[in-house]
């Protein structure tokens, strides 16, 4: 099969389409033919020699594909649901961006009906990103603010969607009025230009001195100190990725006072039962959403694999709006 | 009636006996005719002027009581289960130090069978403290690791004897054989010095490599990397006080490699519905497994009322094991 392969880090061209041998499923595995796979920061970080597989994960990047069943490994019965020929979506440790990929049944789920299996390359990773922390792990309320840091990317575009569907008060983050635009039309009640504004003041004044009551951020140390200024009491601060840096510093006083918690979190990490449950939880909970047409795919841009590079710089440029996708 | 009062903020001496005007009990309120107050080391931060009483509570020091009810205020029914001259601990934000009280009537529980009335003045605070922090909150497992700083403390006597009749392991540390052996004797299994060992290693050894899935901490800042060091993955570290101030750097990489998590909280200044709501819990899971004597309270020593400046100076001396009491 072709895989986008990495064999030196470096910039968008060390990505490098090659022949690499067909992996094959182990037990309680899926063998998918890949159709299309979903870009994620964390392939770029990849790219870069900064985020290596986990243990046993495949070495060439990619989170999430959509694709058809291909083969079922040993231990795959009736009771995954799953058959050959099945248009499927999957939640991967790594491999995506290639023609074949072998995962965990668990991780694997229907592509939802009234979206193209091309589109559905792109769910995954950011539905099982935002259920888990938003909803699992930060237990975001109806009628609770949650503030969204960079509000048009992928996950930000899905938490905007979920979180408004659920009942929630959705504030965003971004750099660009069009982006802001975007998100007020996926449904974002507080709109921040955190290239203009003061997150926390703003959001401070919009509600009327609540702050958020949960808070997902990419940022890390650099939004720390302010994103436990803008929590609201009992908030919690959910931190999902460090692109401004790891170590800050943390007033525990100003938390305490809030009875407020920090929590840091990965998916690609957790052990295949872990993301199994994570996956079982999108398929009861945000499936039905997007079937119902309430959540929908958000897809700036779709390209070949042999431009993985060209989809890279996308990415890194930071002006696009939801998910960029490959094709195999 | 009579209280300590605190005139002026400052040393033991600043607690001065004073006849002071009799509270009455709001609605939704019980009176009670206290018999002996616990002390908690808030109650030092609050003569040290650091530590102000919230909005509505009484301005003199004393977190909980035990004592008989005098009287039941407006709206406080049969369905409160309380009547008058039942014998009674409770829950205060404020106003413990006093021959009387007025607290909201969610606050209040029987004395456990088999506890004496001067006995029971410890055990509201440390009990509802541990169990909102270490299970509520933290949602400590049976089998998993509990690092409890100061095991010897009010606090840490009641961590240790819950953890350890729910099945989890218990660490401890503390500043000297005389109080990591009282820890023991009430079921510690990992006992670290930390005048002499680093709790870190320590814990790392004894844990063969595993850590901490719940570390309660009355530390705060000086704590703060090396918590977040003895954290298992999935850890909870929950700080409940700020002995070793409030600002430290937290290192979010280790964090999120641990999938981990820092939560500070206090339990004075909740909304009394919050208290009534740990306050049941505390009778339903707590309170049984006292009156079977599997939890017992720890007394380091009872004094009488006039005596309050001698018994923060016990206090502050640290050299105390459990509870230090005063009498009306």
């Amino acid at each position: 099969m072709q895989a986008v392969t990495i064999p030196e880090p470096g910039e968008a061209d060390a990505l490098v389409l090659a022949d690499v041998p067909d992996p094959t499923p182990g037990p309680g595995e899926v063998l998918i033919d890949v159709v299309a796979a979903g870009l994620n920061r964390a392939d770029i970080m990849q790219r870069r020699g900064f985020y290596p597989p986990p243990k046993g994960a495949s070495e060439y990047p990619g989170l999430e594909v959509s694709g058809r069943v291909a083969a079922l490994g040993e231990r795959v019965g009736a009771d995954s649901g799953l058959s050959v020929g099945d248009e499927v979506c999957a939640l991967l440790s790594g491999g995506g961006y290639a023609q074949k990929v072998a995962v965990p049944a668990g991780q694997v789920l229907p592509v939802p009906a009234g979206v193209g299996l091309v589109e559905a390359a792109g769910l995954m990773e950011v539905a099982a990103t935002v259920w888990s922390n938003v909803f699992m792990t930060a237990n975001l309320q109806p009628g609770q603010t949650l503030l969204v840091h960079g509000g048009s990317s992928g996950i930000g575009t899905m938490a905007i969607q979920l979180a408004s569907a659920l009942g929630a008060r959705v504030a965003v983050t971004a750099g660009s009025q069009t982006k802001l635009e975007a998100c007020r039309a996926l449904g974002a009640d507080i709109l921040i230009d955190y290239k203009e504004q003061d997150f926390v003041e703003q959001l401070r004044e919009e509600t009327d001195g609540h702050g958020a009551d949960v808070i997902l951020d990419v940022v890390g140390a650099k939004y720390l100190d302010r994103n436990v200024d803008a929590l609201a009491v009992n908030g919690r601060l959910v931190v999902i990725g460090l692109q401004g840096g790891r170590k800050g510093e943390l007033d525990l006083g100003v938390l305490l006072s809030k009875r407020a918690a920090v929590i840091a979190t990965s998916l690609r990490a957790r052990p295949s039962a872990e993301k199994a449950t994570i996956v079982a939880a999108v398929r009861d909970h945000v499936w039905p959403l997007i079937e119902h047409g309430t959540v929908r795919p958000i897809i700036q841009e779709v390209l070949p694999m042999d431009r993985a590079p060209d989809a890279h710089r996308i990415l890194e440029a930071s002006n696009h709006i939801g998910k960029v996708i490959l094709t195999t």
